[in-house]
C-alpha cells in the first residue's frame, strides 16, 4: 500500500504551491488569533481535501487561483469542524497534540471554529467565487444535518442500513464530493462534469466513512486493537447493523444487552460475536463496491497521472491501515 | 419610552410580512431539527435585526425580496451566535425560557448554530445576494474577533478605552452595521449611501452596548439591582476603566483587588466606589454622543416614517430599561 506522500507526488508542487495560499488565508489581525492559527497551521493533517481539490482540478489542466480558493476554503471549513468536533467531545487531543479546547478552553474553540469559518466564506466573497460558495455551502448544511441525524437515531437499535447511508453521506462524504465538483468547477468544466467529480467524491467518501467505522472493530487499525468507541456511544454503524440483523438469536440479544447498558466490561465477546455473524466481511465488501463505483466515475474523465492518482486515493480509502 | 411594539408601528405590517420569510427558512428535512427551529421560532427575541434592516430598505421604497433575504440571514446568523454563545457560557436559560443546550446538550447545540448558519449563506446564495454575503461575512469576522480580543483582554487592568471602543465595535455594532447597511444595498442604493447607513448601525450598535454594559450596574436596569457578572468574568467595561484611571487612589485599589480576587462579597463597596468616580455618567454621556452621532447620521437620508422609527431606535438604544 502506498503512502500518503507516495500518493500525492503527483500534485507535489501544486500542494506545495497551495501552502503559501493557506497560510495567507489562516492570517490574523490580533495576536491570540495569529497565536492559534500559527498552532493550526504547525499541526496539519494530511490535507486530503485540498489533494482531492486540486487532483480533481489537475484533471482538465493546470490548477489556477480558483483551485486555490476552494482547497483554502475547504481545509478552513474542515478545520472548523474539527475545532468544534473536539468541544463537543470534550477531546483533549488532536492528531497527537492537544486540541484547542484543552489548550485554549472550550469558550476560545467554539469562537475560533466560527473564525475559521468566517474566514472560509471571506477568502471566496473576495475573489468573487460564487459557484464554489453554492457548492461549499450545500455541504456544510449537509454535514451538520448528518451529525444531527446521528446524534437523533444513536439510540435507536432499530435504525436501518438505509439511515446510516444517509448519515455518511451527508456528514463525511458530501466535503469530499465538494472538494472535487469545486475542483472541476475551477477548471471551469460544464455542470455534467462537476456532477460526475461530486459523484465520484461522494463515492469515495462513502468508502471512507465505512472502513472508519470498521476501524473501531480492530478491522486492519494499526494497533488492530479493537476500540468498541462507536458501541459506547451507541453509534450504530454498518458492521453493528448487519450483526444486529444476521446473527443467530443468542449473539443478536448478546449484542443488543451490551449497546442498552453500556457495558464494556463484555466487549471482547460481542467483537467475537459481530465477526462470526459475518457483519465485518460484509461491510468492507460493501466500502470496496463504493471504491469500485468510485473507480468506474473516473472512465468518462480524462487520462493522465492525476486521474492515476485519484484512482489510488479510492483505492486508499479501504486499504489504509489508520 | 415608547415600547418595541410601538416603535416598530410604522413597519409592522413589514414585519408580520417577515414572519413567513424567516419560518420557511427555518424549516428543515429532519425531524430533530424540525423540532428544535420550531422551539427557536417560537420563542424568538424582539428581532431588533430585522427591524434595522427592513427599516434601511423601507427608507427608500417599499421593502422588496432582497430586504426579507437580508433579514433573514441575519437573524439565522444572530441566533446562530446566540445558541453558542450559551454553550460556551454554559447558560441553561435564554429569552426566560431553556437554551438549546440545556434541552438538548451542547454537542446538538453546537451543531445547531452551525446549521443555523448555513441555512443562513445558502438562503443568501440560492437567492445569488453577493453583496449581501460579503456585507455579512465582513461582520461575522469581526464579531468573532471581537469576541475573542475581549477574552484575550479578559485579565489585563491596563485595557484602555480604545481597546474597549474596538471589542464592542467588533462584537456587537458590526452585526447592526450590517443591517443597516444591507437594507440599503438591498433597496439597490448607491455605495456611498450603503455605507452611511452602515456607519448609522454601527453607531447605535457601540450605544446599544454600552448601555448594556452599565445594566451591569444597575443603572436603569429593571430590578435596579446590579449583577456584577462582569466585574465576576474580569470583563472590563467602560464604567470599569474609567473608574479605574479617574477613582481616587484608594478606591482604584479596592476596584483592583476585587477584579483580580474575582471577590465578589465587597461587590457594593466596588459599585459604589464606580459611581463616586463619575464613571457611570461618564459612560451614560459616551453612550449620548454615539446615539447623538447616529441621530446626525440620518441627516442625509430620505425623511419619513422610516426614518423617524430608525432615530426613535437610536434614542431607545440608550433610554431602555432592559
Amino acid at each position: 500500500m502506498l503512502s500518503i506522500d507516495e500518493i500525492q507526488r503527483p500534485i507535489a508542487a501544486e500542494m506545495k504551491a497551495f501552502e503559501p495560499h493557506f497560510r495567507e488565508a489562516m492570517r490574523s489581525r490580533t495576536a491570540l488569533l495569529d497565536r492559534i492559527m500559527h498552532y493550526i497551521v504547525k499541526r496539519k493533517g494530511k490535507q486530503m481535501r485540498p489533494m482531492f481539490t486540486l487532483l480533481s482540478a489537475r484533471l482538465f489542466g493546470p490548477v489556477n487561483e480558483s483551485a486555490f480558493t476552494a482547497a483554502s476554503l475547504i481545509e478552513l471549513l474542515h478545520t472548523a469542524t474539527l475545532v468544534h468536533d473536539d468541544v463537543v467531545d470534550g477531546s483533549p487531543l488532536r492528531r497527537g497534540f492537544f486540541s484547542i479546547n484543552a489548550l485554549w478552553k472550550n469558550k476560545i474553540a467554539v469562537l475560533v471554529g466560527d473564525y475559521l469559518l468566517s474566514r472560509g466564506l471571506l477568502l471566496a466573497i473576495d475573489k468573487g467565487e460564487f459557484e464554489l460558495l453554492r457548492i461549499v455551502s450545500h455541504a456544510v448544511r449537509e454535514m451538520s444535518e448528518g451529525e444531527l441525524l446521528q446524534l437523533e437515531k444513536s439510540r435507536n437499535l432499530n435504525f436501518s442500513e438505509e439511515v446510516y447511508f444517509t448519515i455518511i453521506r451527508q456528514k463525511t462524504a458530501s466535503l469530499i464530493a465538494a472538494c472535487c465538483a469545486s475542483g472541476a468547477s475551477a477548471a471551469g468544466r460544464p455542470v455534467e462534469e462537476v456532477e460526475r467529480m461530486r459523484k465520484f467524491g461522494e463515492l469515495v467518501g462513502i468508502a471512507f466513512q465505512i472502513k472508519d467505522d470498521l476501524f473501531d472493530y480492530g478491522s486492519g487499525a494499526e494497533t488492530g486493537k479493537p476500540t468498541g468507541l462507536d458501541i459506547k456511544e451507541k453509534k450504530l454503524t454498518l458492521p453493528l447493523i448487519h450483526a444486529l440483523q444476521h446473527a443467530d438469536a443468542d449473539s443478536a440479544q448478546t449484542i443488543r444487552r451490551v449497546i442498552e447498558t453500556g457495558g464494556l466490561d463484555s466487549l471482547d465477546r460481542v467483537i467475537t460475536a459481530i465477526r462470526d455473524s459475518g457483519a465485518l466481511d460484509y461491510s468492507l465488501a460493501r466500502a470496496q463496491s463504493f471504491a469500485d463505483a468510485a473507480h468506474r466515475a473516473l472512465d468518462a474523465v480524462p487520462d493522465g497521472a492525476a486521474r492515476a492518482c485519484l484512482d489510488v486515493l479510492a483505492r486508499y480509502a479501504i486499504h489504509r491501515d489508520h
